[in-house]
C-alpha cells in the first residue's frame, strides 16, 4: 500500500545515530558521538538572555520571523565572517537549522538526478545523506594529509562529464575535518579554487570546527581566497555555543541566496525566532573571543590526552591523525581489519567508537574508525584508549591467525 | 554560470511573505498576515521555564537531540492527540519545524515527479510550495461550504491515473481552513476516507487551527475516523502557544515515521532541543485547557467584530465566509474583480489584505481575498473594514464603468 518515492531507495539511517543507542550504557567509555562538551556551553548567560528575550522582546523572540532569518543575526554574522576574511553582506546570508539544513538546501537548489558531487574519502556522513536525497552521482576523492588528491579530482570531474552528467559541486571541510581531523594546506585551497574555476563548479566550504584550533596559525578560508563568487560557506554555532540551538548559516552570492530563500519557504517557512535571538545576544553581548579561547584550552588538553594514550596503547601497525583542532582523531588499522565487526568486541570491553565505513561514499574504509575526544574526561580518555588498545591487539592477532590458518 | 536544479523552475516566493513587507507601515491596518496575536503568548510562563531548562536541564535543553524529537515531547503528544480521538504511540510521532517541515517531509518521502496530489481550491499556500518542490501533478478540487467537492475529486483521481500518473495524496485542512475558514462536515470526512481507501491514496490532515473553535461542537478529526492507517496528521504549536518556537509534529503509521526519520536526518539532523523542552513544559506544567479557552475568547470577539463590520460596510455584491473558528475570513467579489490590482488602491486607503489567487493551484481566484482578524484590535477591525468597504465599492464602480464603456 505505501508507495515511497524513488529518492527513499538509497536512503540509509546514519549508522552513527543508530549506534549511539548502544553506546550509552554508563559503564561504556564512548568516543562515538560527535557531540560537543556541554561543559563548554555558557549556561548562565543563555539562561539570563533567554528570560530577557522572552519577557521584554517577545514580539521578536516568540513571533514568526522571516525565511532568511533575523536581520540583527545576519548583521552580526557579517562582522563575524569578516574576521575570517569572508566578505559577505546581510543579503548573502540565510539562517539555517544547523549546517545540516544548509547542505539540504544546497542540494535542493542545485542538484538534479545524476549531477556530479565530489566529496573526500572519507567525508561527513550527514553531507552524504543530505546530497543522496537528490540522487546525484556522488564521487569520492582520496583525502591526503593536506587535503584532497586534486589530480584525482580533476580526472573524476572529466570522467563524470564523459558519462554525460553535469559536475556541479565539490564539498569540503577544510579545517579539522569530520571525521579525520585533517586540515587543508593553503596551496591546496588555492589549487581547488583554480580547478573549480576552470571546470565551472561550485565549492561548498563547511566550517563547523574552524574556531576550534588548538595549535598553529589559521589558514585562510577558501571563501576568503575566492574572487569569482563560487564558494558557498556553511557554518554553525553548534560547536562554539550550544548544539541544541540548531543555529547555522549558509553564505552565498545573492542570486543563490534568493533561490535558497524561495525554496526554504516550502521547506520550513522560517526557523525559530527564540534560538536566533539567543545567538544575536551571544554575538553582541558576550565576550566571544575569550569564550572561544577557553573552549580551545578545554579541548586541547583532551586532544593531547588522547594522542598520548594512543601512542602508549596502540599496536604499531595502527596509524592515526594528529589534528591541530576539531573534535576527532581518525585511526586506520591494517587491512583486512573490520571495525564494524570489531565494535562488538569493543562494547564487551566497555569502549565505543564509530566505524569509519559509513563516511566513505564508495563503501570502502572498513579498517578505519573515528574517535571523538570531546565528551570523555582526561581520565576516561586514558582508560578508554587503554581498553581500545587491547581490543585492537586482539583483533589484529585474530586476523593474523586467520591469515595463517 | 549558476545551474539551478529543475525543481527550482516552478518555484515562486510566497506572495504573502513578500507582501508583508509593504503592509508594515504603521498607518496601514493590515489583515494580511497569518500570524497569531502575540498577546496570546504565555510570556511569563515561557520566560520562567526557559531559564529553568537552560540552568538546570542543559544536558537536555542545549545538547543535540534525536532526529525524531524528544521522547517526553512525543509522550506528551500521545496524550494530547488522544483528546482529539487520535490514537498514536510515541513511535508514530516525529517532531518537525512547524507543520511546514511536515509538509516537506511528506513530499520527500512519497512524491516522485508527476505523482498526483489533490488539494482544495483554494488551499494553504505553503502546502503548494512544499509539494511543488517535488514536481507532482497538483490538482485543485473546488471547495464547498462543507468541504471538497468529492464527486469532482473522484473524477480527478481517475483522470490523473488515465494520464499515466500515480495518485498519491489528498491534502486537507478540515478545521477552519487557511485561507477560507471553512470546516468540513463529518459526512464529507467519512466520504473522503472511503474514497482514499477505494482509490488507495493517503490523506494528509493538517490541523493547525483545530483548537481555535469559537462556537459549535468539534467534528471528529479524519484520523480518528480512520481504521486503515492512511491518514497522516500535521499539527503545530504556532497558533496555540507561540509561533516563534516552530514546534510541530507529523503523526503517521510507524513504517512512514521510520522513513520520515531516515530522510529527516539528511534534511536537518534534528530540531532545536530548547524549543522542544519549552513545549514539553507547556504540555505538562501549564493549564492548557484554560489557556486555550482564553485564547478562543480573545479571537472570538475579533471574529465577531470583523463579521459585523463586513455586514455593515461591504457592498451587497460581495460574499464572505462565516467561520466557526481559526484566524481567517474569506471574501469573494464579483468577477472580473482583481484583488491583486486592487491592493494598490487598498494601500492608498491604508488597509491591507492578501489577494486570494496564490492560494489556487490552478491560478484562478483573482476575485478573492483573505482577511486575518488575529492581529488587529476590535477598533482597528471596524475602521479597517470600513476602509476596505470603500476600496471595494470604488473597484466595483470602476469595473462596472469599464464594462459599460
Amino acid at each position: 500500500m505505501l508507495k515511497f518515492s524513488e529518492r527513499t531507495k538509497g536512503a540509509k539511517r546514519s549508522a552513527i545515530r543508530e549506534l549511539l543507542k548502544y553506546t550509552e550504557q554508563p559503564e561504556v567509555i564512548s568516543f562515538a558521538g560527535g557531540l560537543p562538551d556541554p561543559a563548554t556551553f555558557p549556561v548562565d548567560f543563555l539562561a539570563k538572555v533567554a528570560a530577557e528575550e522572552i519577557l521584554y522582546n517577545y514580539l521578536k523572540s516568540l513571533q514568526y520571523t522571516t525565511t532568511e532569518g533575523k536581520r540583527p543575526l545576519r548583521e552580526a554574522l557579517v562582522r563575524w565572517l569578516a574576521e575570517e576574511g569572508i566578505k559577505a553582506t546581510m543579503d548573502e546570508i540565510v539562517i539555517t537549522n544547523g549546517s545540516q539544513q544548509g547542505l539540504d538546501l544546497v542540494g535542493r537548489v542545485f542538484l538534479d538526478p545524476g549531477d556530479g558531487v565530489f566529496v573526500s574519502l572519507p567525508t561527513y556522513l550527514g553531507a552524504l545523506q543530505a546530497f543522496r536525497a537528490y540522487q546525484p552521482t556522488l564521487v569520492g576523492i582520496p583525502l591526503e594529509e593536506d587535503g584532497m588528491d586534486l589530480e584525482c579530482l580533476r580526472r573524476a570531474i572529466h570522467e563524470v562529464r564523459k558519462r554525460g552528467h553535469t559536475p556541479k559541486l565539490i564539498y569540503v571541510i577544510p579545517d579539522f575535518q569530520n571525521p579525520t581531523g585533517i586540515t587543508w594546506s593553503e596551496e591546496k585551497r588555492q589549487e581547488l579554487l583554480k580547478i573549480a574555476e576552470e571546470e565551472d563548479l561550485l565549492i561548498v566550504e563547511d566550517i563547523p570546527y574552524r574556531w576550534l584550533r588548538y595549535r598553529g596559525e589559521p589558514i585562510p578560508t577558501i571563501a576568503s581566497l575566492d574572487e569569482s563568487g563560487r564558494v558557498l560557506v556553511l557554518l554553525t554555532f553548534s560547536k562554539i555555543l550550544a548544539a541544541g540551538l540548531r543555529v547555522g548559516a549558509l553564505v552565498a552570492p545573492q542570486e543563490v541566496v534568493n533561490m535558497v530563500v524561495t525554496m526554504k519557504q516550502g521547506a520550513d517557512l522560517c526557523g525559530p525566532s527564540l534560538t536566533q535571538r539567543l545567538v544575536v545576544r551571544f554575538l553582541t553581548d558576550y565576550d566571544i573571543h575569550n569564550h572561544i579561547a577557553r573552549l580551545c584550552q578545554h579541548y586541547k588538553t583532551k586532544l593531547e590526552a588522547m594522542l598520548r594514550a594512543l601512542e602508549e596503547h596502540m599496536p604499531e601497525e595502527a596509524e592515526w591523525t594528529k589534528p591541530d583542532g576539531g573534535l576527532f582523531v581518525w585511526v586506520k588499522l591494517p587491512e583486512p581489519a573490520d571495525t564494524t565487526k570489531m565494535l562488538e568486541r569493543a562494547l564487551t570491553r566497555r569502549v565505543a567508537y564509530v566505524p569509519g565505513q559509513p563516511f566513505f561514499a564508495d563503501g570502502s574504509g572498513l579498517n578505519t574508525m573515528r574517535l571523538s575526544f570531546a565528551l570523555a574526561s582526561r581520565e576516561e580518555i586514558e582508560e578508554g584508549i587503554r581498553r581500545l588498545g587491547i581490543v585492537v591487539k586482539e583483533e589484529l592477532a585474530a586476523l593474523s591467525l586467520a591469515q595463517r590458518g
